[in-house]
């Protein structure tokens, strides 16, 4: 075993698009568990955009960094030892352990993950919170029907292939738009969507209204800003929009102004804001449907793994500059021998 | 009897916000009616923002201006003459006449009007479209709870005080914002809202802050730009938004810019578009729940009434600036003798 807890800290709030100087490294003793708490080693660490909202000290997120710090971030881990009644030695969990090898928990906010479903790298992607936003986004509030046309954006990242399959799974039309043709390909063959737009190729307004000659019905935005605005620009009548993530904002020191509205008013459409902490409650139901697409092989997903938590301000970096294909994922320890 | 028919004519598009040199005056025969039609002689003429838009030969309204035609817009006028088997002369109708003293129909679209339920100028305000448009809006789409913060924008107007009185009359704590410290005082001590922000003193969000302690449970706009920004900025969880008219926008060349949608996602709130054609259906309903209130002497409102059709064009350019203070009507001929 190893004698000491490498750890990714945070150094400075970027400007603009984060770059790995913003971040530092260190290594401090592992922690030893108290009664009730256990110890982990961190086996993925998720990378997610939501972390640069983090590092701008943002109020919308209960984590507040300090400079020195340990990044904050969703793991899966196993448990090294345990004085917590609920958890044992070699159980594997999701955790926030954060970027670093080894952590304790409480316990709370911790989920359990059984190895026979699915791999269990899909605990932190498509069978974790970003395939809960997926699911619940699309299931419970962007609710496409039978034939819609459903348009979903970063679609090949986890959040967007879950939405994408579930609609199709729906009977929706699917469309995707990604940012390169290779991960619209992707989108095609593997995921199954019925066409993909590459926003990158430009007129990405008309790109959409030649993909969705009768409108778009729903859509899940995972990244504002222009393509939103494209969108708003293609609705059919009665469009759903469902707001989730604004990439392109976290980079940002000012909030940039919206889309104009008017086509919102002209479709009679609905724009609702999603955060998935809201929908907790549906981590079962989520996870007992998705589970059972992916026992069929009828749910895919593209996972972009980095070796090594030294690597993972650079994988951060990619990630924040939509240069990852797939899940953002660091390797850091073995994965548990079961 | 005229021996006339006089009629206000649409000249060119505006810049901005029109003027009265952008409309002409005519005078043409009276038409007579063919089987199936029937003549009328407008009382009143309604005064609508929307109008700034079908001038702009937008095209999200079936209406279409060429120089020279008589201005559209929706009247209150009593029948003349008669070959249509459902109207007879003597009754008064909501019908468009558009900006004239005389007009043909062939009876779609129009409603009786039963002139011992309320004055009958009420059939172009709050019990007319501009009724229909704050009653859905609320009833239907916005949804205040009891308890719940209730905003409206324009709050004077025919559309705002009824969607603010029917907020009230669910229960809820009703917060108006107008343009002068004189119409506040109306809506709160008239309309019965619970406060009232002006939003030409500065500073609105913190005044709508300072109003809406517990945030903004649901808002009607009826102006967009930045009132509409300033709710963002001030809503409770799970707020609900009803996009309904952006009069700022309707005298620009291109679309402004909508407010930074971070504040959405935040509140998890809803914004849906409203356009009041969807909802023809429920004037029947609005009509018999409104109609009873102001048997009851429980809902308000005033109108701002220019007396002559020749002035029909200054009193437009004054609604467009906000100038008016009530439903804007133009009072065309004599009431009937009823």
């Amino acid at each position: 075993m190893k004698s000491g807890n490498k750890r990714i800290i945070f150094l400075r709030s970027p400007r603009g698009l984060p770059v790995p100087e913003d971040f530092g490294i260190d290594e401090t003793a592992i922690p030893q568990p108290n009664a009730g708490q256990f110890l982990s080693r961190t086996v993925y660490l998720s990378l997610d955009p939501y972390y640069r909202n983090v590092m701008k000290n943002s109020q919308i997120y209960a984590d507040r960094l300090s400079p020195g710090d340990a990044m904050v971030g969703e793991t899966v881990a196993e448990i090294v030892s345990s004085k917590h009644l609920d958890f044992k030695a070699g159980d594997v969990v999701a955790v926030r352990n954060g970027w670093q090898q080894y952590g304790l928990s409480d316990g709370q906010g911790v989920r359990k993950i059984d190895p026979s479903v699915a791999p269990i790298a899909t605990a932190l992607g498509v069978l974790g919170m970003p395939g809960l936003t997926g699911y619940t986004g699309t299931v419970h509030l962007a609710q496409p029907l039978p034939g819609q046309t459903f348009v979903v954006s970063a679609c090949t990242g986890p959040v967007g292939s879950t939405a994408g399959q579930v609609a199709r799974h729906m009977g929706a039309r699917v469309v995707g738009i990604a940012g390169s043709k290779e991960k619209c390909t992707f989108a095609v063959s593997e995921l199954g969507f019925d066409a993909c737009v590459d926003y990158r190729a430009g007129d990405l307004r008309g790109a959409l209204k030649a993909a969705c000659p009768n409108g778009i019905d729903a859509y899940f935005d995972n990244v504002g800003g222009s393509t939103l605005e494209a969108v708003t620009l293609n609705l059919a009548m009665g469009a759903r929009i469902v707001l989730c993530g604004m990439i392109e904002a976290y980079s940002m020191d000012a909030p940039p102004p919206g889309p104009w509205l008017g086509p919102i008013v002209g479709a009679r459409a609905t724009m609702k804001g999603l955060v998935v902490y809201d929908h907790m409650n549906r981590m079962q139901e989520m996870t007992r449907v998705i589970g059972q697409w992916i026992k069929e092989d009828r749910f895919r997903w593209r996972e972009d793994v980095t070796d090594g938590l030294e690597h993972a301000p650079e994988a951060f970096c990619r990630l924040m500059q939509g240069q990852n294909f797939g899940k953002a994922l660091v390797k850091v320890g073995l994965a548990p021998s079961h």
